[in-house]
């Protein structure tokens, strides 16, 4: 079984409203120096193949699919 | 300026209806062999701080008070 771990960001220069509410939350909580935040997804996935390059082939598939929308996010894929 | 990666996902045992979802939506789309899927949270912050101790200790803070809700939520740590 492999287990893996997919990373959804957005893209640099699309909006993220959530993210500017974290930055302002967390100034109000006190925290100085609070840069930009920029919110995203993860999923924890677990493959019951064993072929390590097959599993990251159809990683990258479920994201292009369903887990990403590759207009305005990024995603990574880590083996873990 | 220090950059951080902060990951928040469910502890083992709580319940996700949403990874439920996502599990179902990819053996719909024909991935075969997808076991547990589980979803988290990621949260790029920006720091203007130097110090990497004194980081570190602040994200925790601002995972403790805000970011994850400690009793359902995991979160970690790394900087980047």
């Amino acid at each position: 079984m492999i287990k893996a771990r997919i990373t959804v960001t957005l893209k640099n220069g699309v909006l993220d409203p959530q993210g500017k509410a974290i930055e302002h939350a967390l100034s109000g909580l006190g925290f100085d120096g609070v840069g930009q935040v920029r919110q995203g997804k993860v999923f924890d996935v677990e493959l019951s193949e064993s072929d390590k390059g097959k599993a990251e082939a159809d990683l990258k598939a479920m994201c292009d699919k369903l887990l990403a929308n590759t207009v305005i996010e990024n995603y990574s894929v880590t083996l873990t």
